[in-house]
């Protein structure tokens, strides 16, 4: 019988997704259920809900509880943290390169490195240099998978992701889906969809 | 020394406000912190915000998994759940009595009966017969704490409460408010306002 499978949907702007993306593989190993990364696109969702940028800018009170809410929530779980300059980042190039490297056994990491250069350290992401360096702190020559991310075979690969998550409902990021239709949305529920997963296995 | 004391903020209309006003007490006496149920309205909070009803019916794909989330949460705590007719419901009364009913030792008592009226039994939070019901299931003569709640001394603690919420930054409900003025925002963050009201005491 295969693993259950359950799917985690981020964008690497997203600030919640930055914690998601550190704990989801210990604690999806814990509940013996495979985890799929899925990078998207939360631009054109939000744009379709009339939003412009992040939800934490356009609504202030909200902002500044997110910012205060992520600094307690990340020294909870001992995860470094700095707000990103500017915010949103730009996740365009960096969701590009993250398809590429998901076709291979270290894209995971990428993943989480991407998070970390972004969250724990101040980097910029949408700097291809950010990108490079953690593709070779991987032992991954870097300008090939940068080429590859920017073809025109992975563009749309992107734009169909953005496009499958879209129809699943997903509206914010990060989102958990199951193979049998359910959706979580959001840091605080990814330990309730691997016990929903590991249910429904 | 006194107890460790946590605001509780909500309105009767918000969904999650209902699993939080059904649990925070048990919660509360586990940590040995006592709650203060503090109910204002959301609708004057929306509007500055640009809102005129719920976001979960402004925002249809966040509405939709709103309901599953719901439905899926009461499950895990064995509360009973409806989806109400219409929603949002107006909370205006129910929030004016709430008020005068919290000045008497029964008042958390029917806030929760409020909750479990509306969100568990489908009923209507804006009949004052609703209200009355709950208030004689708690052996309170319903008639002059409906009187009390509709004077022009309680209509306007009503909105300076709502101000007050305002003012500490509250933008959704349920809202957590500590002494010493952190700001716990939804039903998920019970337990670790609990906790910090806990250490800081």
């Amino acid at each position: 019988m295969p693993a259950a499978s359950l799917n985690f949907w981020f964008d690497f702007a997203s600030t919640y997704s930055y914690m998601a993306a550190a704990r989801v593989r210990a604690k999806a190993t814990e509940a013996k259920v495979s985890v799929r990364f899925r990078p998207f696109l939360l631009g054109p969702i939000f744009k379709a809900q009339g939003w412009d940028t992040s939800p934490f800018n356009l609504y202030e009170a909200k902002g500044r509880y997110m910012w205060r809410d992520l600094e307690r929530e990340c020294a909870d779980l001992d995860l470094p943290f700095r707000k990103p300059e500017p915010f949103p980042q730009n996740s365009l190039l960096a969701a590009r390169v993250a398809l590429v490297a998901l076709d291979h056994p270290w894209g995971d990491d990428f993943c989480v490195g991407v998070f970390r250069a972004e969250f724990g350290e101040g980097k910029r992401i949408d700097d291809p240099a950010t990108l490079a360096g953690i593709l070779e702190s991987l032992k991954v020559e870097a300008r090939p998978v940068l080429e590859a991310a920017q073809s025109d075979v992975n563009k749309p690969r992107l734009r169909r992701e953005t496009e499958r998550a879209q129809q699943l409902g997903v509206f914010g990021a990060p989102t958990f889906t199951t193979a049998d239709g359910e959706l979580f949305w959001g840091n605080d529920r990814l330990e309730q969809a691997l016990r929903w997963t590991k249910r429904a296995a």
